[in-house]
């Protein structure tokens, strides 16, 4: 591949990649604006990283930030999967259009450029590294936080109780650091202790 | 300071730079649909850091992911500075109220990590690492490249010459990389022509 190609092709992919700001999720922002995008809950995923890294030497942390910046490119092409709509999902119809876009997307590198990116992408998906499971519990830890300041967000529009909070974002903190955990569970707790006081 | 007072203070400075993602830039979105913020512009710059920094050996590049993340949190007080309203603007008082930002924002962080951000942030303010002028190059680069998607965007709202783009664009992009600089040259060259065609 000549250099005028291996360029045209990162360009192509970089192009591509910016319909990542127009992919709405469930949750808002913190001033309750507007819904957030994939592409700025990327760059707030890798900074709680940043902060939450610190004193983790088991972890490479340029691997988290990698995992992290492109953990969500995959929903230009399949959307993004609500937490609280797992329900009513399927969910292996899901990984096959998340990994069809994987392939499409990340394709449109050059060879050895996509071939890192799908096997970071899928270490990810997979969760079974210490990168990749404390990435995902960051990625549990920041809606949860935004619920909190936001009137419980996307909890209290899908009547989600405290109990189901703890079942459904707790495994995946965990995974990612017990401590964490503790703290996030009392912002949590702290939070339906405030909706009994003002309801 | 106590464990818990320390994931206080983290978790206030997650909350508190949410405000970045409510920081307009002058570019649009290659969809035009509306300005780009500039936390989904963190992003991006830290994707073209990831793939432009391949067989870079001589760049830290976790160092430039973490420039490119935070690089723009000071915004939050400050405000985007445009690249094309530069006469207009007092340099020296921008910067003072940048100084000011970074101190106030990061200094929510725990001591340690306060330190470290605000040095890294004035890594890059101060362009001379191989980090800071590579990571400063990546941020003229992705508004040239929108510009050459979206009409010229903020050069046709600004009547900037060809010739204006190579000075203000130029300097920064080939101290990241001279052949980064030919090929966005060839990218602004062939806007230039196509606009001259369509009239």
């Amino acid at each position: 591949m000549t250099a005028d190609r291996v360029f045209d092709r990162q360009i192509g992919f970089l192009i591509e990649i910016d319909a990542l700001k127009s992919v709405l999720r469930q949750s808002t922002i913190v001033n309750r604006s507007r819904r957030e995008n994939s592409a700025e809950h990327s760059w707030h995923l890798a900074m709680f990283a940043m902060v939450f890294a610190e004193d983790r030497g088991d972890l490479d942390l340029l691997k988290v930030l990698k995992m992290l910046l492109i953990h969500d490119i995959v929903e230009i092409d399949a959307g993004d999967a609500p937490i609280h709509g797992a329900g009513t999902m399927d969910k292996a119809s899901l990984a096959q259009q998340e990994q069809a876009a994987a392939e499409r997307i990340f394709r449109l590198l050059p060879p050895k450029q996509a071939d890192e990116l799908l096997k970071l992408w899928r270490e990810f998906e997979d969760g079974l590294s210490p990168e990749a499971r404390f990435a995902k519990g960051l990625d549990r830890l920041q809606p949860l936080l935004l619920n909190t300041l936001t009137e419980g967000g996307t909890w209290t529009e899908n009547g989600v109780t405290e109990e189901q909070v703890y079942e459904r974002y707790g495994p995946a903190i965990r995974g990612a650091s017990e401590s964490l955990w503790l703290d996030a569970r009392a912002l949590v707790r702290a939070y339906f202790d405030r909706r009994k006081t003002d309801g």
